[in-house]
């Protein structure tokens, strides 16, 4: 299977990878055709890797994963183009976050609690099928959930049941998701965006990004 | 010792009652000292409890529990009286939810992300010593941790150390809180009032109130 992937950051890069390993074809995608980092890393990742604009990632990819920082994935996406992404699943990764106001980061006003950035791409592109999750973990974890020893969640939402069907079947069997919390629709990418300002102070006082959260009844 | 409880509501009757029976002597406040859900309280719950006007709860209690709506806990404080709770700790167990753009609730946009209802309320009573807990579970399991049986975590912050010392203490013997993860001064509030997006929507999922989060290493 084709994957497009949109950014070329540690995110981005990781899941790429993993997904070069497991014997998927990935094109990376940036704003420059000629971006150091996408060449390197198709140069480094394997085979069945290769890099464009983000234009092209997306028409390459029957899945696209939107691995962007928050405060840039609408206009990211709006490069990659409506028409290159239509009736395909984008999974979104990414969070608002706002590092304007000092650390730890805040989340972007206009993309936080009466709205997500999820719901936004969704609002922006219908023709999308959007799948929001993996944004509550470190990029290692996104990519192997078994970095940790004990039970632990993740969450998964969007509006097209067949789209998050797909995406749970990878995020188990490629990337060992044991326990996956299906929330519902696009609209709750607010609730997961927003355990974000949790997560930086956590990996501020745990001193590692390698951890997550169990729902414990 | 002698707590003030501020609210009526099933969090300040749990709370108080909780402490009742742990031979705490405790104070209900309402807004009007004629309160028939305080009068029937206080008639119920035992020898030691008494119920007044919020400005009576807050002179009583040697420590203060805000169990008022987030929405009305800066104007209920105010009328409890900054002289009231001067050099007293203050437990804030609100969170500021917002019904009114349908369900599930928001947050009050100007109480989050930027800012939050702890942090709020510590910078209008600077001489409170605010101690934020409790806020991110049911009232059952606020004064039981021990209603679940696997390993779950509390959060706790604010400004004053031997504060956080006391109401530690409280949360261990009284309450049963076994782990209890102290995120430092009082923004840190903005954080865990920001899990409730998530937990309004998981208490709809699972169906019972009696969960809550353990952050797994």
């Amino acid at each position: 299977m084709k994957i497009g992937i949109l950014g070329t950051g540690m995110v981005g890069n990781t899941i790429g990878s993993k997904l070069v390993q497991l014997n998927y074809q990935v094109k990376m995608g940036s704003r420059s055709a000629d971006n150091p980092k996408a060449i390197e890393w198709a140069k480094s990742a394997g085979e069945d890797a290769f890099q464009g604009t983000f234009a092209e990632a997306a028409a390459f990819g029957e899945i696209i994963f939107n691995c962007t920082k928050g405060e840039f994935s609408l206009a990211v996406l709006h490069e990659a183009g409506a028409g290159n992404m239509a009736g395909k699943i984008l999974v979104d990764v990414a969070n608002p976050l706002d590092f304007s106001k000092g650390m730890p980061p805040t989340l972007l006003p206009e993309l936080t609690n009466t709205t997500s950035l999820g719901e936004e791409i969704q609002k922006a592109f219908p023709q999308v099928k959007v799948v929001k999750t993996l944004n509550t973990v470190n990029c290692k974890l996104m990519v192997n959930a078994r970095l940790l020893d004990a039970e632990h969640d993740l969450f998964i939402c969007g509006n097209d049941d067949a789209a998050k069907v797909s995406i749970k079947h990878i995020l188990r069997e490629d990337f060992k998701w044991a326990s996956i919390i299906d929330l519902g629709d696009i609209t709750n990418s607010r609730a997961t965006e927003m355990i974000l300002p949790l997560w930086v102070r956590l990996y501020g006082k745990l001193q590692t990004p390698n951890f997550n959260l169990k729902v414990v009844t």
